[in-house]
């Protein structure tokens, strides 16, 4: 395949793009092929190809392996999140890690948490709090709830030398995660473990993994005052 | 291509993923080829292609488009994030949107807006704080600064009619998106805003977008109390 002229995969882009604002292709309709299109723009249809993957990543199109390409009915801002193992992120900004577990408790899955789970009934859920700090200061406090059914060697880990959160973030891969994220006021008990004043306003990273349907973890990751996320794309 | 035995691709997944937990692939290594992986575990490549998606969606392997596939130095949670158009957020939820402008100033950027956009000088702006209700309740309330030499049409737009939120989504796509997500508490003039109480924990989100290195927007959502941003994946 070869490139016919100088159009780049902007100038492509930017044409499909006027093509849709100018309604010649409306919310939810299939655009022509990439063959087709590389062939009336002249040019060669990696061009073609990499302009639409433009268009998908900024949420202006759907792209199917099949379908072909469709106008997306409602656009979406579309971003990529990629939160790594918390040490490695206080490491990654300049501090010094450090971790302490706060409380273990075995026990049967609550109704909260059955219901984040999706689970029909109770089943043995290891709880773990645990405190993430960087230079010596707290930095996320999680409440972790771990499936004992998914995860059995759970109990006979060290959770004093290694965080819940790397163990499993490198022994359990999931193919289901779902992420919420809000905001919360410190109560007393939070305001304490994290050293700040009640009724500070805190960020949450909620996440729950699953395993072919089982459930492996959820967490809040509580963060402290002043914590933020932040992704680039 | 045929499959010449009944692997399934999940099965190839876990068999990599153990190879990998096992240490025989060790952070930053390159994996086999997946036409060498195919080969020898005899299946065929498109199952090695879905179990490498799986994997490097769950952000254990890095996949690139000549450089194969390698195990990820530091492993990641990683996910999409799609936001919507605030107001189809709203009537998705099954609310009734309404749209308020409360204010809009032309003035040139302030060091935080230049910062923010990377600008070395001051560019002329145009700021829009409006709020974005939902059956007659704060949603969200928005702090919005857009480049008036990148989108001049804005000047002449009627903001009461049409939120610069949709009105932007729909027609500057952008190339590059930096996105944070914090919480604040909110002060005497947010909480009147929002109706809720002064010091009210307030999940923030905020958008930056460029097209060709040039501003587009950047803006504060400050969501009201109780909201929570979802993610699947």
């Amino acid at each position: 395949m070869t490139t016919t002229n100088r159009l780049s995969w902007k100038d492509v882009r930017d044409e499909i793009h006027d093509a849709i604002l100018s309604g010649r292709y409306g919310p939810g309709d299939r655009l022509p092929r990439d063959a087709d299109i590389a062939e009336e723009m002249k040019c060669a249809r990696s061009t073609v190809q990499r302009a639409m993957q433009d268009l998908s990543d900024s949420g202006l199109v759907e792209r199917r392996r099949k379908g072909g390409t469709r106008v997306r009915a409602h656009p979406v801002t579309r971003a990529t999140l990629d939160i790594p193992i918390t040490r490695r992120e206080v490491e990654q900004k300049g501090g010094r890690y450090g971790h302490q577990l706060i409380r273990r408790t075995q026990m049967d899955a609550p109704r909260s948490v059955m219901a984040t789970f999706e689970l029909t009934e109770p089943r043995p859920m290891l709880r773990v709090e645990a405190l993430h700090l960087s230079d010596g200061r707290p930095y996320i406090f999680e409440d972790r709830w771990i499936s004992l059914d998914t995860v059995p060697e759970m109990i006979d880990l060290d959770l004093t030398t290694q965080s819940a959160n790397e163990w499993l973030v490198l022994n359990k891969p999931y193919n289901r995660c779902d992420l919420r994220f809000y905001a919360i006021s410190a109560d007393a008990q939070l305001a304490e473990v994290l050293d700040t004043a009640p009724g500070a306003a805190l960020f949450v990273i909620e996440r729950t993994t699953w395993t072919d349907s089982a459930p492996i973890t959820t967490v809040k990751a509580i963060t402290a005052p002043g914590y933020q996320l932040l992704t680039r794309s």
